[in-house]
């Protein structure tokens, strides 16, 4: 039981709040004799790195991350690599309203209740700065699965969706939203500035494929693909909930409507599959075709609009939110999500060698 | 890392296969001195058990559980609680044909991939059979967590979903689709009829709501309430979304339309929510509201529809399923769901307490 | 965390009580395709069996296991493996006495101050009963590593040590002893029988070795091998003490006779080493050298006399042993430290193929 | 499955190298709300500190611990503890001829074997160096067992032990041995002086005792209190043997030799034992007497006399270790001795909270 730490063979363990003085992760079991230097990691983080847009928060961090230990005349040794990035933007403000009072929807109340106290500073080890360590530990997934191409863009903004036929894959790295459909970017651009401007917030849906995964990756039945994949998504800030290919969408279909018939594939190869609603998943195993997960994320809490809420002591009280936010944090949510399909994915391949050999 | 085994301090693993000699669990964790027999157990087993209704699968399987070990003098001593099951129907049918071809939708070539070599017989070990150990386990995490009330019902299949304004908790039990809506239940006595007359099947959507959770339970970051959750639902047979309170409609709303706001409760109470889009959960933390998950149920591939697929030699082949299927698994998977809360919970519990006392 | 589970990838669980209806022990994560049935494990649990002469205790139980699951036309699935072993022989004595006061040296005490309550028949849950489970397991550990031979004795009982120069491995079978040393056996038919007819017990030091491991299992730094194997043998019932190679011993010697040179192996093979102090383990990873592991077993507790202690509502009394009891436990502990050398191995093997692939 | 963590619910995971920027630890799952700060961790490193007496190496290092997380307004919030401590003093020397040839006694050889590359400037990962990051962690470890009293000493070096008659815990402190017997303190001096003069090293044995412990830590069977202790101890650097109370001595004796016989005690107290042969356990869990383990510390195999060993390419050479070293490692073992045993104990304070509430 690890409270901070993620997978089983290939398994980091993140630390670091906020507004303290860093954050970090350690990546253990990472096999030995990978090519890795801090280049390797920089670039993932700087896709996450806020500030870059008026789309998301303002705070400016660099993000620039450290390679402490693991790595040896530019090679992974085995050993535990530890990543460290310092926190540069914490801007000096006032907390002391977010101290006495629970802003709703955020995890004040709750880490109360657990802790009997909080680090209420940004949201102490709540906030989604910690992501930035999961990406980091995330870059170093990537290349322990060289076979495994992994990309993911954000399918919907505030219950507008982008339209599949438009599909540009080259298109999510030319605009600050990481849509993959030209007019949908466009249209995102008005609606998000609007909630911007409006102090609102507005929810997302992220969806991430990985291609080259192949058939056998997973476990019944408590270390099942699609279920270490929800674990990893449902724990991502904001996420409220999760699917795997068709997702809810199949619930509402026949057996005929779900199917995904096989026929012979390639010379050397497995089957060829005629659909693929189940996203790449059999029986908690992948099956070689692409592994498909859909995230949604709710608007962040942070909005400008007054709400009710109560003080530490009880009384009722109203908060709104000043401070640096991002009006659409799933937008950020991509690089994140990338990067626990990644650290899903390399743990799954090492926990297969290990017992399939 | 065990692959069969779920949960930190209250853990169960399972073991069995459809068609081998039994299916069980061992409980390991569980607090001593609690009152257990197997009549604490054989309701919720009997709930699930296959064959009641037309409407599931015709296998008759008495699932009369026995304990055979960390029960003494009728409480649990803190040891190793086994449960065993035994098999009893396992229809001597001819299986040479899923031998040798794969079942379009199932799990055989995602296992032949993995392990070059499965049981065959009625899914081996990915039959929604397993769930038996579940139910069994789930039964005993409910004794963890007197405190707690959980409740799960069917509602949508097929897409035709109840409506939450005709609510009756008392008529889940009334009818074979644990749905709280009599009209809904009625629509789709029907609907079900048709599906398994046609030989095909339908896709269901569970909801289930545990009261009673103290706000607190649930720890940062990848042992979070809703991860756990996420993790335990996703790896039910046949499951592929989960959602948390609003889940998908969230990424639909502003932060205005998806606040909870609070106001001060009642006496030595913690706060009053207004609202529960975020399903009792916040930064993974229970809240003290009732903790609300959505789960997806895709149809059952066993269809009787002949489907193109390959051969273990790879060669092309067509497969419609004989056999005894339920039309909708998704129904015989409401008291799965109640057991996997149950599960999560009781073993949230004692993390919570293990750590903050 | 698993109160009652050992392994990592190749992990096994055990449960049962003394005085239940059975034992048993599922294994998780071992291999797919290794040939295994009941035979394949039963010759290490005739071994451990009890009765089998008057050295040990009279308790007669057959032992015969059962494989419940996880095997399929003969060979492993890579599914959980269920072992089961009926308890038979649990003759209905009076344990009032045992219920209502503590026997000295025993965990009925602790126990008690643990959970409040105890099954008190023949043990319980703290029975060396038990460690049959393990032996079962470990006769499954032993097919994922051929390659591996591991052989275990008895090398002194009551203080009185075998002469290594008159070490034959042939011997080990040929007396109740697993004494390697024929002159030694037969000073113990005297001594443990003395010991016997004197409702006494004694200690003893059994030795296990295994060779043809390969350089390079084990793990820094908290799944050394050498960690992991004294966890392993600290963990069985009455063991006090655990060594690696020259262990205390070489707390009293200096670097250089402590020292371990290698010269140039044969051909593509690794340094041949001209001393093995280390008992084949340097920084935790195996050297290609034989594992070589000492372990002490305490006396028994359970002995005629008489001994002071104390009733469960905290009065003065007295206790001597009745019942039947092994007059040397550590003789019976060969076959369990075999069975643990070889799970600890096993998962080694496994963790890594997986890591280091 | 973490190579490099340790604990179950009080979890620490270490990273860093001996000549890498900076080692640390992060310690998971500490309750919330204690008081910390570096003061209450920095006096540990001191005394485990090298270079404070010629009788250790002459590295110097001020190993001065950071705290990045985990702590605000001086308390633990319950979030993970990032502890730091920057490498200062990583001579540059040459160390071509380490990376060519393995030191025989260390863990070149294997490292290489399991890896295929190693760090080899100072031992890399398996420096002992590694041992300051236990001693952090376990400082915070003391903060969450304040009922339990640690105290270890060297008893014995190069075969030469203290009179346990002249025992003194005051004397632990005034000599650069942890010695408790002046008058063995006063030998070992010319003692550890002729080694180091001679270019050699000495053996140690190390004994610790945990005063306070009540009654009910620890679980059976896996997770035996004794059992996380020889695991605990069994990883540290140079460590061959570990024993629980009697240990070794057990094996030599009789059942009534052995014996902890009990008897009423105070008012509202456990029994009083009239023995402690056990070491303060029974059945892996804690009697409520002093918890007793004794550690051996192999000589350290870094010696000036030249010794036949293999190079990378396997063939034959001498070597002989230049650089700084420790003529008796055992020595600076006490203080990582001792918080190994604070971290066992904590995470299983926790535990037994966790289930048995």
């Amino acid at each position: 039981m690890s409270y901070n730490s993620f997978g089983h063979l290939f398994r980091f363990t993140t630390w670091g709040e906020s507004h303290g003085p860093a954050i970090g992760a350690v990546v253990d079991g990472c096999p030995p004799g990978l090519a890795l230097n801090e280049a390797d990691i920089q670039p993932f983080l700087d896709a996450r790195r806020p500030g870059q847009s008026k789309f998301t928060t303002q705070r400016q961090e660099p993000d620039q991350v450290r390679i402490l230990s693991g790595v040896f005349e530019g090679k992974t040794t085995g050993t535990p690599i530890s990543l460290m990035i310092d926190n540069v933007d914490q801007r000096s403000k006032d907390y002391s309203e977010v101290a006495q009072a629970y802003r709703p929807g955020h995890a004040d109340y709750a880490y109360d209740a657990k802790y009997g106290f909080r680090d209420y500073r940004g949201g102490g080890r709540s906030s989604a700065r910690e992501t930035a360590s999961r990406v980091a530990a995330g870059a170093v997934a990537r290349l322990v699965i060289p076979e495994v191409t992994i990309l993911a863009w954000v399918s919907a903004i505030g219950g507008d969706a982008i339209d599949m036929a438009h599909f540009d894959a080259a298109e999510i790295g030319r605009n600050p939203f990481f849509c993959p459909d030209a007019a949908a970017a466009a249209r995102w651009e008005k609606l998000v500035d609007e909630a911007r401007l409006a102090g609102s917030s507005l929810g997302a849906v992220v969806e991430c494929v990985a291609t080259g995964v192949p058939a056998g990756w997973g476990a019944p039945l408590y270390a099942k693909l699609d279920a270490e994949l929800a674990h990893a998504m449902m724990g991502i800030n904001a996420v409220k909930g999760v699917e795997i290919g068709d997702g809810f969408a199949a619930a509402s279909l026949t057996g005929e409507g779900n199917a995904d018939p096989m026929r012979p594939g390639g010379e050397g190869e497995g089957p060829e599959f005629l659909a693929n609603h189940a996203g790449g998943i059999a029986g908690g195993i992948s099956t070689g075709q692409p592994v498909v997960v859909r995230v949604a994320f709710k608007p962040t809490s942070s909005i400008l609009t007054p709400m009710p809420t109560v003080t530490r002591e009880g009384e009722a009280t109203e908060l709104r939110t000043k401070g640096r936010h991002d009006p659409c944090v799933g937008i950020r949510g991509v690089p994140v999500v990338e990067a626990m399909m990644a650290l899903v994915l390399a743990d799954q391949k090492l926990l297969h060698r290990g017992q399939c050999g």
